[in-house]
């Protein structure tokens, strides 16, 4: 982290942070004592803007939202553009994040391996994102300001309602606003695009709704 | 080394090949028992046609050539022109590479770091410039296959239809339909989350309408 200017470290239960591991961050155990301890990943993420999970393990079909990765490249080219607290997540060393951890975030992003074999060791993945991130961040400023969390959760419950009001069938209804949500992040919209789009959506959705309602 | 597709491993009078090394190799111990092992320096190097020395410590001065580096994006670019075997060297854990090791060295190359922290772990070292090499010349697949011309037309006209159907202010409707564009194309759209917006508008529009008409 501290190779690639990388300050703000959140552990969810982590082990005890013990002279092994204040060793093994050599001249970055300032990283160490000023990190934040969260006891559960809810509390963790609260102040994060845009929540970005980790993984090898993508999905072979295009249907499955969930595991629907970016490449780190594509995704270090576009996070400059986003003014807010963005959070990466890396899971646990044995097995990885969990897929409810990774449906609550905003992306999914992954780094290019051989196919022969896809798993890294976490320290490694870490290592590679931050170098990555750090060869765009020092050509790129910073642009766009993007949306916060509380813009998210009405706009992803706008489209929500939005299906509600045309009766979208149930049984592909979580699939399509995870849909949404995935394309909603790799657009990085700015203010005024939320607010059109919300203008939009939430219109249609209270027209389909009066229509139902005649 | 096997997540990026590279599989020969030289060391010079290592310690122990033990079961923790073999632990920690998880799923690539092939690549441990393939490992030629030399009791010099200057053995090991014998069949190599270029040597690359890496560095955290790069020189002031642009005079010293011994420690005058390039940037790993720069080599990476550069290496798979070359006709021979390449070798990467490592220095040590604790005290990296000896000066007279480096002068034998055809060039050196350098990770970019923070100004704060140059010197990296040795592991991390490896994995970043492995992962350089495999970006350059592995062409990423293009996992989302996009829309065609054809697509894209009928999504934006589903848009503007969607605008008509809640009877969209006339005079912001332009430009409203220029940033669902410009969020779409962002967005890089899968076949299948194409037909997924289609049917979502299609069916708004059409209730709208329906409830206009009413």
């Amino acid at each position: 982290m501290m190779n690639f200017g990388i300050e703000r470290l959140y552990l969810v239960n982590p082990c005890e942070l013990d002279g092994e591991c204040y060793s093994r961050s050599m001249h970055a155990s300032s990283i160490v004592d000023n990190a934040c301890t969260f006891s559960s990943f809810g509390e963790a993420i609260s102040d994060l803007d845009l929540l970005v999970a980790t993984s090898s393990i993508d999905t072979k079909s295009e249907k499955k939202h969930l595991r629907n990765p970016i490449f780190i490249q594509e995704f270090s080219k576009k996070i400059f553009d986003v003014n807010g607290n963005v959070g990466l997540l890396f899971g646990r060393e044995d097995y990885g994040l969990l897929n409810d951890e990774i449906a609550a975030c905003d992306l999914m992003v992954k780094i290019p391996t051989s196919d022969r074999y896809h798993s890294m060791n976490l320290s490694h993945a870490v290592g590679i994102i931050l170098y990555q991130l750090y060869l765009e961040h020092t050509k790129l400023p910073l642009k766009r300001r993007g949306l916060d969390h509380t813009e998210k959760t009405h706009l992803y419950e706008a489209f929500r309602l939005l299906l509600d009001s045309i009766e979208y069938p149930l049984y592909k209804k979580e699939k399509t606003e995870v849909m949404f949500k995935r394309m909603i992040s790799r657009s990085l919209p700015s203010k005024w695009e939320y607010h059109t789009l919300m203008g939009v959506i939430g219109t249609a959705a209270k027209n389909c709704n009066e229509k139902r309602n005649k």
